[in-house]
């Protein structure tokens, strides 16, 4: 593809710009479904040209895979797992996930030669670990648990490995992961479930960092690599041909971790600016022309960070990315010395919108009864004294209620509100929303780990998070999901071990003492 | 390095030439230790520059060997394993080995857990394979299960799992295998060989075909990377400047299996030169002058594999990689039609000898008692009357013998001897050898596969054996290995996979007519 074709490309994805296409770290299996079509078309589902009706596709499918999977180990079957491959691609989500079903149980762990082994094993005494005398028995034992090792493997592993070796598998096998993604949505069993822990597993090892390359992405790489960056862009959209061409040109950088058998397309890329100081809103990044010159530059900021394969969700490819980044871009430029990233909060409006539906829900209910219902021991107090008078004195037409939390919720849940551009209720919503997002990122968990996706990405790394800004993206989807602060997460290279070690450790969050005054 | 130090290396080269310092797919364990030590000269053995005193550097890196291991899970353990590395490098091979036992024995499986959990899971009912009913259940089972697998996995894959990740750490990995199997040759232990084997069989899964690029390596590649070529190079030793510029220029072709976490050295490499015809001698392939022109080639030979890493021994790295290069070269060049090899057989005369030398034992027993010895149900006629008969009008002082046998073992065990250059005994000895040696590759085995290592490779891989070559290998070590024999393999892309596939079913080894008519 040439970059004129780019460009028609680009024009034309800017008129059906439809956000629900995209895939970011934040959202991940409601787009599977249209993003493997709008990005595989010739994978398309339901394509049975070649096959003829679609219940002698399904048969012809599965018997593929019965010798794809029964096959001796030859090493040589490569017709049949391209047979397997195009087949699949011809069958409908719903004949896939019928196949992935009778994959998940037909070819599951061999339980009856499980039990016999693990007689076997209870029978032998275990080695003795200061003694090498008693060899023979020994080398039983530990046959005989390499053996039950073996067995406990379920049979459809043959399938993944065979496939994992074959030309264009390693793909193949992160669509046929999305779509059981998908299909697990609808219908969660256990075995299902074991099949998508055990590919996940195994695609997670597959796409160790250590087979993993780190290409920094220019403007002189093909146009196919770079239509791949536009169409998975998932935080900023890309707008046209020069937004693209500034991304990658002087004071920006943009690395791509690739896999030697997906070639072309990185499975995450990260953008990176060069600046004098940590940007505050994405539109310092976006549209500060020209750039400074490099030799300036003291920071460098991740603004944007996107995966690309829906298939490979839960696998955190981005473990070693930013870390390496960072060494890259120190090496290149020594007197850059502030790695920081200016990151969206995709949960936030979300968990904001959920808790002053509930709790105002709660106070009616406790205004009502006037006594302690059971429902008030889950009620807290969501806003400050002066925060509910300061809503309640915005009160009108448009955004009434009996209480704070009700004036606000209606604010904010009001569809193409005005609220970010009016003078008057702007400077109410500043210091209310900013100190809630404070608490949703710092005091905010699930499991134990930060509840916000992008937060607990970047604090598993070793990040700290430094600040949060008020008006930072202002485009539908920032005010959409963030009411449009924006938050810097900032790597010290001195800390980066520690904190990841504290946060896996204790869950603890790292933060600047402005976060935790607002609070 | 410039071309220039790479031309004065490989003179440096010339002098000190060390065959024992070699390394191919032929002979594996005996050259790990001289191997490694020349590769890898700042990694040499016992080198305790940093830590003082051995006990104290041995007491250390067991130190960080447990740190590597117990750490929690965070990803950011680089200092640890870093040191560990490190220090492993400054440890004697004896510490090593007494390290590697204690990584064996201590951080193996968790037995008492594997006993608890295999109760738990005999107490639990198989999940019904068509009724998802019993939800709960299920789910139950299946965790067991996962956490037995689990369970069952010794402690130091944590270690291997971490280093893999780690910069460096692969090919780290690979020295510590190395290092390993040259322990098993003195100290062959069930947990030494149980932890060789869990390792062989992890590095086997990183470095699957679809982790490795295929590259040709070229004139214009960095002399870093020739250098490699010209060190690692097994079959036909590269001998000066031009011999490598050479293979790499018209007529030529080489390619390379690479790593991402191993840059700027290939794991294998094949070297491939366009003919005519199907070379007969290396003389041929090694000295025609000038080549002809490409587009006048109809064959393409391989005419040498070589592997580089004596610690990824046993694991087939040129599974895919002669398929591939097949594909490559067909793409570039569709008027080539033939793919063949010409390839040493670095097993025959090691064969030959010690079945001449036990034969000729067990013939004398024979003669001296003119009974039914228990030793004579071994015996078998080695010779054709015919070939007995011709062997001892040979027989004069430098080769006497009673028998044929005799003649023929003292005749090929001489140093130094004069056979391949004599116009009385050449002529004697061709028919013989040829037929031996046709016996030895058709019909030989091991467990049922062929007992020629080289032989082995190419038919798992789906070749067929063509032709037998007289003194197509006049070099020393063609005449000690094979008599000066070579064989041609042929891939014909239409039998590959049957091929593959009835040599891993029932060892058959696919001939042509004129190699069956030898015997």
């Amino acid at each position: 593809m040439s970059k004129k074709n780019l460009a028609i490309l680009l024009r034309a994805r800017m008129r059906s710009n439809n956000p629900s296409t995209k895939f970011s770290l934040s959202h991940f299996p409601k787009e599977i479904q249209s993003n493997s079509q709008e990005n595989h078309s010739n994978e398309g589902i339901g394509n049975s040209s070649k096959f003829g009706t679609t219940g002698r596709v399904y048969d012809v499918v599965r018997e593929t895979m019965h010798s794809a999977i029964s096959a001796s180990k030859t090493g040589v079957l490569d017709i049949t797992l391209s047979d397997f491959q195009e087949g699949y691609f011809n069958l409908s989500l719903e004949d896939r996930g019928k196949l992935l079903l009778v994959l998940a149980k037909e070819y599951d762990v061999n339980r009856e030669q499980v039990r016999e082994l693990v007689k076997q094993y209870l029978g032998l005494e275990n080695p003795a670990s200061d003694d090498d005398s008693k060899e023979a028995l020994s080398s039983v034992f530990y046959r005989t648990e390499r053996n039950l090792r073996q067995s406990l493997r379920p049979t459809y592993e043959v399938l993944f490995e065979r496939l994992n070796t074959h030309p264009g598998g390693l793909r193949f096998l992160s669509i046929l992961r999305a779509d059981l993604l998908s299909i697990l949505t609808k219908e969660n069993t256990p075995s299902l479930r074991s099949l998508d822990t055990f590919l996940k597993e195994k695609l997670g090892m597959w796409l160790s960092p250590a087979s993993l390359e780190l290409h920094q992405i220019t403007w002189d790489d093909p146009a196919s690599l770079l239509e791949k960056i536009v169409a998975y862009e998932a935080v900023h959209p890309i707008s046209n041909l020069l937004d693209l061409k500034r991304r990658l040109g002087t004071g920006r950088r943009c690395f791509g971790y690739f896999h030697p058998s997906i070639p072309g397309e990185p499975l995450i890329f990260i953008e990176v600016a060069l600046m004098e100081t940590v940007a505050q809103t994405i539109q310092e990044v976006l549209w500060d022309n020209p750039p400074i010159p490099e030799n300036q530059a003291t920071s460098a900021l991740f603004y944007s960070i996107s995966s690309t394969q829906p298939g490979l969700a839960g696998i955190n490819l981005g473990k070693f990315l930013i870390k390496r980044v960072i060494t890259l871009v120190k090496k290149d430029m020594p007197h850059v010395s502030t790695f920081a990233t200016l990151s969206p909060i995709p949960g936030f409006m979300q968990w904001l919108l959920s808790k002053l539906s509930s709790q105002s829900r709660f106070a009616e209910g406790e205004r009502d009864t006037q006594s302690n219902s059971p429902s008030s021991t889950f009620s807290e107090k969501v806003l400050l004294p002066e925060e509910e008078q300061a809503l309640m004195s915005l009160s009108d037409d448009s955004s009434s209620g009996s209480n704070g939390m009700e004036v606000l919720l209606n604010l904010l849940s009001v569809k193409n509100c005005d609220w970010p551009t009016s003078p008057r209720i702007l400077p109410v919503l500043e210091p209310i929303l900013m100190r809630l997002c404070a608490r949703y990122l710092l005091q905010e968990k699930k499991r134990g780990k930060a509840l916000d996706s992008v937060a607990n990405f970047h604090l598993q790394n070793g990040a700290m998070v430094e600040r949060i800004n008020w008006m930072a993206d202002r485009s539908e989807k920032g005010i959409h999901q963030s009411g449009g602060i924006m938050v810097n997460y900032v790597y010290r290279l001195e800390n980066i071990e520690d904190y990841a070690q504290s946060y896996f450790g204790s869950g603890k969050i790292h933060a600047s003492p402005g976060i935790h005054s607002r609070l």
